[in-house]
C-alpha cells in the first residue's frame, strides 16, 4: 500500500507508476536508474545495495513530503531495491505526478538528488579488478582504499 | 521494432522503457502525458485525439534525431495514443536513457516540448458544455468558437 519501498525484488515500474496516477495529474515524471556498465572505461560486473530498510524508506518518505511542500499539488512514489544487481537492472524508480509537466520534471529531478544526499544506501562495486564499498550516495565516503572512491553514481 | 510509433492501443510505459534500456545507460527519464480531469475548473470528460500517422512518426523519429545531435550517447522511443481516451489513461510516453542522469532528465523534457511543436497530432476535448477541435499541440489554433481556444494542454 505504501508509496515509498525497498526491495529485494526486481522494481516493477508500472507499481511505482500506478501508485501516483490520478485524475488530478496531466503529467508523471519517471526516474529510473539503472546498473551502467562502463564507468571511465572500467567495467563493473555487478552490484550490490544495502540499506537500513526502515530508516531508508523513512527517508524516502520524508523526501515526499519535502517534494510536496515545493510543488503544488503532487504525488510521488518511489522504490530502491538491495541486494544483487546485475547490467541494466533496475536500482531506482521515482515516480512524481503533477497536474502540469513543468514540476512533475523539477520535483523528479529534486527526488533523486535528495536520495543520494539523505536516504541510507550503500553501494558495493564489482569489477574486473576489484571491488568497493561505497559507503553513501554521494560516494564521500569509502570503506576500502584498493580502488579509487570517487567513482560516478551509476546514473550521476 | 521501431522506437516511435501512434497506436489505437493502450500504451504500455515498459514497451516504451525496453526500447532503451542498455548496458551503457545508467539513467532513464520517463515522460507521461495522462487525461486529466480538470482544467482550470472545467470538468474534461475524454478526449479524441487524431494523428496524420506516417507524418506523426517521421516526426517523432526526427525528435529522437535531434536529441541524438544535442545530447551525448543517448536513446529515445516515444509512443502516442490516438482515438478516444478517459481520464487517466496515457496519452503519451517518452523514455530518454544516457549514462548520466542529467541528460536524460534535459532530453525527455525537451522531447515533449518538441511533440507539441512539430508532430502532427490533434486532439477533441470533450467537456461537460461542450467540445473544441484543438488544432495544433500548441493550441494556437482552434477550429469553433464556441469554446476558449487557449485552453492549457493536459500537462502544461
Amino acid at each position: 500500500m505504501k508509496n515509498f519501498w525497498i526491495t529485494e525484488e526486481a522494481i516493477e515500474i508500472n507499481d511505482v507508476v500506478n501508485k501516483v496516477t490520478r485524475a488530478e495529474a496531466g503529467a508523471i515524471n519517471t526516474f529510473i536508474g539503472t546498473v551502467r556498465e562502463l564507468t571511465k572505461g572500467k567495467r563493473t560486473l555487478y552490484l550490490e545495495y544495502q540499506a537500513y530498510t526502515a530508516m531508508a524508506e523513512k527517508k524516502l518518505e520524508e523526501i515526499g513530503k519535502e517534494i510536496d511542500e515545493r510543488w503544488e499539488n503532487t504525488q510521488t512514489a518511489i522504490a530502491h531495491r538491495v541486494g544483487r544487481l546485475d547490467i541494466s537492472d533496475i536500482a531506482v524508480v521515482i515516480a512524481v505526478s503533477t497536474p502540469h509537466r513543468k514540476d512533475a520534471f523539477e520535483a523528479s529531478r529534486y527526488a533523486i538528488e535528495r536520495i543520494k544526499e539523505i536516504v541510507p544506501i550503500w553501494k558495493k562495486e564489482h569489477w574486473e579488478n576489484g571491488e568497493l564499498w561505497i559507503g553513501d550516495q554521494k560516494e564521500q565516503v569509502s570503506y576500502e582504499g584498493n580502488l579509487p572512491a570517487k567513482e560516478e553514481m551509476q546514473d550521476d
